[in-house]
């Protein structure tokens, strides 16, 4: 069985850019990567993310929201996931299940019982065995978030960029509530300076972890520090 | 609180055509009708819809078609069924939980118990007061869904339809099933005549039953029989 890694954090902490950086160092060492995201991942939940993310559908419930992530989470573990770990690939996810613990849950309030017992339905018990959490605070992240969006001249995907900004804070506060009750499997880095500096302390973070998992023969890949 | 009354059936048994001709039966009487389907009912769920309808999308598993269908409903049942209900309006709804059980449970063969749980969280518990299944033999009612296909020159709509003639069968035997399961609930009518004939038996059949809930206090409408 391949490696799972899935990078969290707020909107504009730098996740989706690390995750590339990632893919990269780990390709020059020889890894065989698989490179996916959420919500969505295969064409039939990008069906689903794009009534996820569109600004325009600002009437979906946050139960309709929660049961809408768990259907495309289904299909896109047993269609891309699941076959990539068999394969024995590095699978390197941008967001998973404690992104729903953090925005449902947390964010919007939603039992956090019911959100896990979907997770687990959606999933199969699939797990990542390390999840990267960039933190940064909400004003950093969020104002990145809009100039992105700004720069591009709109995006279709900003429902969740527009929502208010104690929203933001109380999902960041669910995600380090998590990265504190399943240590061992968060590494937690600091996304507030820029690219390389946030760069570094990733690879320096996994570089350790890794390290650790290898010599107690919990992962097949190198560290390559 | 309005009345809530959902049609159920195998594909072309004439439950779309019989829940129009009651809705026209009642506005005669003066009641006030919200007539309604799933999956969809709404602008976000009718976005679902088109992704769990739509032929292409034969790539989708069953666990993400199961939970699509949650969140549709979630959002059907909190935007358009509660409010109706609440407008004092009778509600008439082509399909509801009970296609979940009889076409995700008994034709794919997923766990009813789950299948329940997730009916019940995307209802809130709102359940019918009256659910009439259309049955018939499945040769009869895919012979008539095909040829309104063909007449339509295709329509997108038609990945249930394209099943084997063995997963409807398991569908009617889930629907009649749950009518014996729920007696008290469902009226069960024969729809292997035509239009006409069928409207007869569904009114005869809903009178009685309308009449006997409306002695009890169960029900503000009247029979108009």
């Amino acid at each position: 069985m391949g490696f799972f890694i899935t990078f969290e954090g707020i909107e504009g902490c730098g996740k989706t850019t690390q995750l590339r950086l990632l893919k990269e160092r780990l390709e020059a060492m020889g890894e065989k990567v698989t490179v996916t995201r959420e919500p969505g991942g295969c064409p039939v939940a990008d069906q689903m993310r794009a009534i996820l993310l569109d600004a325009k559908n600002s009437a979906i419930t946050p139960l309709a929201e929660l049961l809408l992530y768990a259907a495309a989470r289904a299909q896109h573990v047993q269609e891309v996931i699941v076959p990539a770990l068999e394969r024995g690939e590095t699978v390197l996810c941008d967001r998973f299940t404690d992104a729903t613990v953090a925005y449902q849950g947390h964010g919007r309030g939603l039992d956090l019982a019911v959100i896990e017992e979907l997770n687990r339905l959606a999933t199969g018990s699939v797990q990542p065995a390390l999840t990267v959490l960039i933190d940064c605070p909400v004003e950093v992240g969020l104002s990145r978030a809009l100039a992105r969006i700004e720069a591009t001249s709109g995006d279709k995907e900003e429902r969740f960029e527009r929502e208010s900004l104690l929203f933001h804070q109380k999902v960041r506060n669910g995600y380090l509530t998590l990265a504190a009750a399943f240590a061992e499997r968060f590494v937690v880095v600091d996304g507030s300076g820029d690219v390389q500096q946030t760069g570094l302390l990733v690879q320096e973070a996994l570089c350790q972890r890794i390290e650790s998992l290898s010599r107690a023969g919990l992962t097949p890949i190198k560290a390559g520090c």
